[in-house]
């Protein structure tokens, strides 16, 4: 039992997946009696889809870039054994981690993005005419490449001329960065491998500090079926951070437990929910829309009852 | 390859698992070009559950039924290959499922409820103090017993007086009830075996027949990813049949691609995702509700742009 076997891949926990390595079978396994641990585990549960094809494997100097030909979903992006996207859905993710932040700014000029080397939020901040320069902070050039070759439908903003790339690390270029960006966006993967700076306190104040007064920011939140004690943990301290700090969710169907999650924070106190600029569906067709509406927008931030209660 | 295999449940499309009893491994597979089917089928993708201990495991006279204690999500309902739900993440669809049409509802006093053997929805329904009696027709009793055995946080509500249980077909049940209830509840399982006659137009006229006349029902809903050009067809026939027709969706983590929908119809022509009762924080309380409120109720009806399209 490893993540390809007999013609499928499977997604399993990262803790569970190196049980399995050693056990076959991902038995002996310490966890928390609900069943939830504070990093970006999935105990006991796994997802698969069907490979067609295996497009590219290799290891970069960060991790483990896997690219298949899915059945039913069609190319699909794996780092380190975790699903990053498939070309069928996508878009629930980049629009909402992108549009709810870019949204709810009345006028974003410069917008930096930290991670997102497959270019679905870069094609997405596009999108929005305000937008001056899109500055991109990408650690895995592989991740860069695979997306160019393997995902065109959403690398095809690595051309744009308003795009400043830089390949390196998200939480050493904020430090050089005060003051600047209207918005930012975090696309990162989990908190286990490269990205696990991108979840602490820290990196929330450099964050906070690159942002300028009326700043906004976005980033992955993980999901609120798996990840209660780590999103109560994110936003706590985020609160003493900043002026606003609101959550949202949607959902993403190969995502583990179907859902994401969205951070947002703003350095200013107004209501991040609703949005600045209302789209009519004109507007809808020539963005290309597919998740993303302005009355999406509002309910994305209404949370089931036990969440909210624990974000009391 | 199958369903149990290495101390872990693993649920594939029925269809699928078809191909995998014979193949090995899912291959020579016929599908849309958008791996979409018109029924309960999600090719190419499987959900897997670790399994501590296999509870109960028989064939009742219409489908195979397994209860198993998982790792992570409490005790597991599966029938015919397909989870119905866990302890840990069913509060989402019950709750929906049965309050949606609940608060969408005046005053609803006597409740029919087609299916739902586990329990889970007759429990929601119970909650409701102006409800005088509740009618279920679940057609398979080896279900009611399992889960009065291993599901009691679920099956509780057997033992209340204002139930009236029928274990029978549902079909059969409606065509000598006319102009009865104020809510009808389908707690079905997918469009394969004995749910299959709960998906057609003749099931929804004798639902409408049944239903007095500010009557409101709602129906397991399936999922947008999944089964979209089966809930246009769905939607498509009800607008005939009912005033008013719509659609909600939430998060339920177990379910194939994470969400479940559903499809709420009302006799009369009033937005049924406004609720005509508001609940305070002391009465969601009082009722125990841990995923349902008055704002979600509104936010489950708001769908994404493509969801939208497709039911215009």
């Amino acid at each position: 039992m490893d993540s390809l076997h007999k013609g499928w891949f499977t997604e399993f926990s990262p803790d569970d997946l190196e049980k399995i390595k050693n056990t076959g079978n991902g038995q002996d396994k310490q966890l928390r009696s609900d069943g939830q641990e504070m990093g970006g585990a999935w105990p006991g549960q796994a997802f698969s889809l069907q490979v067609q094809e295996v497009l590219f494997h290799e290891k970069s100097q960060y991790q483990d870039v896997l690219v298949f030909k899915s059945e039913t979903y069609g190319n699909v992006l794996v780092l380190d054994g975790i699903i990053q996207c498939t070309e069928r859905d996508e878009f629930s993710y980049q629009e909402m981690l992108a549009h709810l932040p870019l949204f709810a700014h009345k006028d974003p000029k410069k917008v930096l993005i930290i991670g997102g080397g497959d270019g679905g939020i870069l094609r997405e901040v596009l999108k929005h005419k305000a937008v001056e320069k899109v500055t991109m902070c990408e650690i895995d050039q592989m991740v860069i490449d695979v997306s160019k070759k393997f995902l065109p439908h959403m690398s095809h903003g690595f051309s744009d001329p308003k795009l400043d790339l830089y390949v390196g690390d998200g939480f050493e270029f904020l430090k050089n960065h005060k003051n600047e960006f209207d918005v930012i966006i975090t696309d990162s993967s989990d908190p286990v491998g490269p990205a696990e700076s991108l979840f602490g306190e820290s990196y929330y104040e450099l964050l906070r500090d690159a942002l300028n007064d009326t700043g906004i920011l976005s980033s992955q939140g993980e999901s609120f079926w798996l990840h209660l004690p780590l999103l109560q943990h994110l936003i706590a301290f985020n609160r003493r951070l900043f002026s606003k700090v609101q959550y949202a969710s949607s959902p993403v169907s190969t995502y583990p437990s179907g859902s994401m999650g969205y951070l947002i924070c703003g350095k200013q106190d107004h209501d991040l929910s609703v949005p600045a600029r209302i789209l009519d569906s004109a507007a809808l067709k020539e963005m290309k829309l597919r998740y993303y509406n302005s009355e999406i927008h509002r309910a994305a931030f209404v949370l089931p009852q036990f969440v909210k209660e624990a974000f009391e």
